[in-house]
C-alpha cells in the first residue's frame, strides 16, 4: 500500500485485476482501517478472492533500507506482504514502495536462489518495436562479469515469461569505438555471455535500447540507472516543451486542439505505464516493483506482470537454470 | 573535410562562419581537387581569410584507430589539420570525422597537457533550462577518482569559455538509492570533487542532466557514452512516433500543418544542432569533433565553438589550473 498515493491507487487496481484475471487472487496488506473496509465493500463481487492482512506500520518513501529493516518495522506492510511469499500464501508480492528498502527487506527475508550472487532489477522500456528488457537498473553500482551473464539468464526467462517468446536475443551494453571498447568487466562478462548457450547478439550501444535490436539489454546497475534515468528526464523535457508550444498562445492552444487526437494516439505509443512493474530477479519468491508515481492503470499493470511471470512459473526454471549451470560447472571442474 | 557529408556541408559552414566573424581565418584541409577551387571561388570575397592545405589521404569514417595513425595516412586532412594546432599555425581544428582516429591521432601529435592524464571529450546537451555539459563522452571507459577530478576541472573552464559563466557549478553523476549510491571511484571522487576549490553541487542523477540541475556534469566515459547515445536513441524514436501519428491519415496530415508552426517552434527548442561540436579537453591544442552527421548549421556552430573557446584561451587556462594544482601537490607533499 505504499508509492506516492498508496491505497487510493492500489486498491482501484487490485479490484480492475480481479475483474479482468478470473483465477487471480489478491491479498491487500495495508493499515487494518484501509485494507479491511476495501475486503468488505467488494465482497459480494469477489468473495474469497480478495483479502486483507492487517500491518501497523508502513516504510516510508524516503525510509533509509537499514530503518525499513529495523525491529520498530518489522509489522510493515513491506515486510507483511513478502513474507505471505516466503510462507507459500501468495505467489508474488507488488509494491510500489521505496525501492531500496523493498530489496533489502527482499533479499533478507526471501534470500537469493542457489547460483545467484546478487539480485538484480529488471524492467521493460518503450520502443521503435515494441519492449526491450533491461537489468540492471541500480541494484548492483558494481558487478562482475559473472554477474552481468547471470543478469543474462534471468532476463532472458523473464522475457520468454511476458513476451512468450521462446529464444529472446540477449544483448551487452557497450560504447561504440573500436579501440575503446569497453571496460575489461564487459569485454570478459562478452565471452562468458557468448559460450553460455543464450541467444546472444553481441555488444549494443545506448542507441539500441530504444531500437529493440535486442529482446534484452544487460548492464551493471549504475550504468542501467544513469540509461533510466537519463531517459526520465529527456522523456520529461520533451513532453514539457511540446504542452509549453502548444499552450504559448491562443492560435497554438486551438492548433493543439485539432491535433488532440493525434497528439493523444502518440502519448498513448510513448506511455511507459503500460509497462509498469520491474521484477527482482533472482530472489527465492517474486516481488515486483511498481513506479512509485504509478496510477491504477499503470499499477495493474504491474500485477499483471506478476502474474504473467507466475504462469510461466519463472522462479522455478531460474532456479533449475542456475542448478544446471552449478552442475556442469562442477562436472568440468570449473567454478559456478 | 570528413563526416558523412565532406566537403558539401564543411565549406558552406566555413564562408557563413567567416561572414559572421569578421576577425576569423579559415584554412580548409582537404584533396587539393575539393579545397583549391573553393578558396578561389571565395577569394574576392574573404582574401587570405580563407586558405586551402592540400592532404591526399582521407581517414575513413570506418577506419580503426590504429590505420589512421599508420604512414601510409601520415598524409591524411586530419593529420594535417591536427598539425596546423601543432605548429601554432591555427589556433583550433575542426572535425566531422572519425571520432576515435581524431582523438588517437590528436593525443599522439599534440600531446596532453601537464598533469592531465587523459583526454576526455566533452559536449553540451540542450536541456530545460539552456545547456548542460558533459564529460565524459567515451574516450575513457575506465576512470580513476583522479581523472573524474580533472574532468570537473576541464569541463568548468570550457563553460567559462562558452557560456561566460564565472563559477560554473559542477555535478558529479551517481544513483539515487541512498544504500547502494554509487561505486567506489565515484565515491572517491566526490571527495576529491569537494576539496577541490570547484564550485561542486555533488552528486546529481541521470534525470538532472536535462534538467540543467548543474552547468557541468561529471563521469567515466563509459557511463556518459550510454547516457548520450540512449538520449539519442530516444530522441529519434520520439521524433519518429511524432512523424508517424501526424502522417497516419489525411485527418493527421491537416492536423500537422494546422499545428506545423507549434511543431516546428517544438523542434527548434530540442534541437541539438545547435549545440553540435564537442572538444577534445585536455591536449597541448584545440580539437573539436563535430557530430558526423551534422549538416552546414550544425557544423559552423562547431566552428563557432572553437572561436569561443580560442578567445576565452581555453587551453592556456587549463594548462595554468593544472601546473598550479601540480606545484600545491609538491609544495604539501601530496601526490599530484
Amino acid at each position: 500500500m505504499g508509492g506516492d498515493h498508496g491505497p487510493s491507487v492500489t486498491i482501484p487496481a487490485a479490484v480492475s485485476l480481479l475483474r479482468h484475471e478470473s483465477d487471480a487472487r489478491v491479498v491487500l496488506v495495508g493499515r487494518p482501517e484501509v485494507v479491511d473496509p476495501a475486503v468488505q465493500s467488494n465482497r459480494g463481487e469477489f468473495g474469497d478472492r480478495l483479502a486483507a492482512l492487517g500491518a501497523s506500520e508502513v516504510v516510508a518513501m524516503d525510509d533509509k533500507p537499514r530503518d525499513a529493516l529495523r525491529r520498530s518495522k518489522r509489522d510493515s506492510s513491506m515486510r507483511r506482504a513478502i513474507e505471505l511469499v516466503k510462507n507459500g500464501e501468495a505467489q508474488a508480492a507488488v509494491s510500489a514502495g521505496n525501492t531500496g528498502a523493498l530489496m533489502a527487506i527482499s533479499t533478507i527475508d526471501l534470500g537469493t536462489l542457489v547460483g545467484i550472487d546478487r539480485p538484480a532489477i529488471a524492467a521493460s522500456l518503450p520502443t521503435l518495436k515494441g519492449q526491450t528488457l533491461m537489468l540492471d537498473l541500480g541494484a548492483n553500482a558494481e558487478c562482475s562479469p559473472e554477474h552481468l551473464l547471470q543478469f543474462g539468464i534471468m532476463g532472458a526467462l523473464l522475457v520468454s515469461a511476458l513476451e512468450h517468446k521462446d529464444s529472446p536475443s540477449v544483448g551487452l551494453l557497450n560504447i561504440g569505438e573500436e579501440e575503446m571498447k569497453g571496460n575489461e568487466t564487459v569485454k570478459q562478462a562478452g565471452e562468458l555471455l557468448r559460450a553460455s548457450g543464450l541467444n546472444f547478439y553481441g555488444n549494443v550501444e545506448g542507441t539500441d535500447i530504444y531500437r529493440s535490436t535486442t529482446d534484452v539489454v544487460v548492464c551493471d546497475g549504475f550504468v542501467g540507472n544513469v540509461a533510466l534515468k537519463t531517459s526520465e528526464g529527456l522523456a520529461q523535457m520533451i513532453g514539457l516543451f511540446l504542452r509549453e508550444e502548444f499552450g504559448r498562445n491562443v492560435f497554438a492552444k486551438l492548433a493543439g486542439l485539432v491535433a488532440w487526437p493525434v497528439l493523444s494516439a502518440f502519448k498513448k505509443r510513448v506511455d511507459h505505464r503500460r509497462y509498469n512493474g520491474a521484477c527482482l530477479l533472482g530472489l527465492r519468491g517474486l516481488v515486483v516493483k511498481s513506479h512509485g508515481s504509478a496510477d491504477a492503470y499503470a499499477f495493474e499493470k504491474a500485477l499483471f506482470r506478476a502474474i504473467e511471470a507466475v504462469r510461466f512459473d519463472l522462479i522455478r526454471r531460474i532456479g533449475e537454470r542456475m542448478a544446471e549451470r552449478a552442475a556442469s560447472a562442477s562436472e568440468t571442474g570449473a567454478g559456478a
